[in-house]
């Protein structure tokens, strides 16, 4: 099997980062009053190349849905049904995700990398297989698989970069897979089997004794291939997490910003920064999650989330929320009046008499 | 004179926080999942009395401006004269406000309590007076002039919730405001006047000091008051903070959330709660303001912003970065799906083989 080659990541436009700093001074504020949202208009106009940034056009979310094979030994709140049936759900427009991206003004892609069930043509054109593999004690794919994962994720990136998108979000969706976003994490930050297991959907204390067991067992078969992501995916992984991982890399190589989700996007985009040195730089964290392995990601990835509400529903959700706040952070850039257009006057204050001390 | 009667504030509705809760259990996510976003869909339908809730029709930004005496004294980077030409530009849509706005769905209204400068006719109906006393030495205000005020933003608010608003934001603009604001803040906190000192619209060091020892003053006049709201506003406050605490006030008063800004709002907002007690359970707050005196605000009044991004703007910025994550929480309750109406299992995961540590 041929090497899957990343070409390299250009860094968004420092000339551009230059000018929107530069223009944040002319504006009918004082200077550094919008805090964040400076910041982030300044990193939306770095990423377009252009000042003052464009209003979004065509931000999107794509769910990768997928099933585990570990949801079978009990580390979920709920049976491995639910993700086909949440496939529907987004569909319909009935899920979190819909309503978020409603409210947000983004659309949403639905793709099917690895649910156990048949899920309709429309978002199963880049389906790899059903499930995955046991990671506990066997790979989660085989080579071919997670070729095929990552080819489907750097595809999909491209079809929408292609069709007009200009920030991407990616979502989650299926049953078990906070655990081998765990073991991403745990592998790739170094951190300890305990201190990276989370509640998930809400499990309880025995499930939560299960999802420990059943990551630090998938993490001793993961830690022996560390160094390479491709391997790395295909032992701990899924369809749907390589899959994510081909999409952020992709994304950044098409010079697209991007807002990242939590815990299991978060493990795609560590393995993603491997795959793709540099690809971190166009990307936003949207929120820090409930989850205590996200808060490791975030650290590694020297990402500071723009929301902090302890939301864990994955599905894209959490970058939902933050995706106002990086509308708004472009137009103030777009929109607002310089001191120049609105007479306004920029003096310091004249001492008309003289200081209190007097 | 006669005083100024605010009736009770009853609070929100607790069956419909009740049926909120309840109805959160029911969509298709885990309980609890979208953290600080169900509890603020819960509070808008206790609001409303209606679960779910209705998404807002009107949401609405008055901008409270007036001019203080104590600018003359240096403790502000820019001159009074920006007070008016800043009304001017929210008039033509080009601050921050307007653009803040747009994103969010709000519109924007001026009123023009103190300014000094002639201001349109639309925006100066309420007009109490130019400017204030100097209030390291005078008082702001005459007893006439805070009664007028008060009853001026009573009035505003009452026109708004009239006109259909459904949930209001305060802003203010006016240079020197800041130090009334943090005047008013340490008296009703109990702050030191050095805690409450900030850098304002970025003041240097020299004009650091001149305002720390006009909040010092001025807080000494202040601190024979602080047990009547009214005496204190007339003492310390100004037209605009009056007005902006009887709008507070009367907002509660009629039922209708708000969100509140940052430092001035704030200062209004623990005077309102002296003049209207209770009002605060209709409040949220949207933001944390990189003024330090902001946190003993919202300590005092038990309030935990939505989010940190280090703005001391004001202008109704800081509410309104808030407002499309008050809108997903509305709206989550009112269009998610339910388990139920989407087909999607609750049943606890079965064990379909035996858990890993077999």
């Amino acid at each position: 099997m041929t090497e899957i080659e990343f070409p390299a990541v250009m860094p968004p436009d420092a000339a551009a980062r230059r000018e929107a700093v530069a223009r944040h001074e002319k504006l009918t504020k004082p200077a550094g009053s919008l805090g964040r949202l400076e910041e982030l208009g300044v990193w939306v106009a770095a990423c377009q190349s252009s000042c003052p940034p464009k209003p979004f056009a065509r931000p999107r979310v794509v769910v990768f849905a997928g099933d585990h094979g570990i949801a079978r030994h009990g580390v979920s709140a709920y049976p491995s049904e639910v993700t086909g049936q949440m496939v529907a759900n987004f569909l319909t427009g009935g899920a979190a995700v819909n309503v978020l991206a409603g409210v947000a003004g983004a659309t949403v892609r639905v793709v099917d990398l690895a649910v156990d069930a048949d899920t309709p043509e429309r978002v199963s054109a880049h389906k790899v297989r059903r499930s995955s593999g046991s990671i506990d004690r066997e790979d989660a794919l085989t080579e071919e698989q997670v070729h095929a994962a990552l080819v489907a994720g750097r595809a999909i990136a491209d079809e929408e970069v292609d069709g007009g998108a200009d920030l991407l979000i990616a979502g989650d969706m299926g049953i078990g897979n906070t655990t081998p976003a765990s073991v991403l994490i745990a592998a790739l930050t170094g951190e300890e089997p305990v201190a990276v297991v989370g509640r998930g959907t809400g499990i309880d204390d025995t499930a939560w004794m299960r999802k420990a067991a059943a990551i630090r067992d998938a993490l001793r078969r993961a830690r022996t291939v560390i160094s390479d992501p491709v391997a790395l995916l295909r032992t701990a992984g899924g369809a749907d997490l390589a899959a994510m991982a081909g999409f952020l890399a992709q994304a950044a190589i098409r010079r697209t910003p991007v807002l990242l989700d939590g815990l299991v996007v978060g493990a795609a985009a560590l393995v993603a920064e491997d795959l793709a040195p540099g690809a971190r730089e166009w990307w936003v964290a949207g929120h820090r999650s409930a989850e205590p392995a996200h808060g490791f990601v975030l650290s590694h990835l020297g990402l500071t989330p723009v929301v902090e509400f302890g939301m864990r529903l994955g599905e894209g959700s959490g970058a939902l929320v933050a995706l106002p706040v990086l509308t708004m952070a472009t137009k103030v850039l777009s929109e607002m009046a310089t001191f120049e257009d609105a007479g306004v006057s920029t003096a310091e204050a004249e001492l008309t008499s003289g200081p209190v001390e007097e």
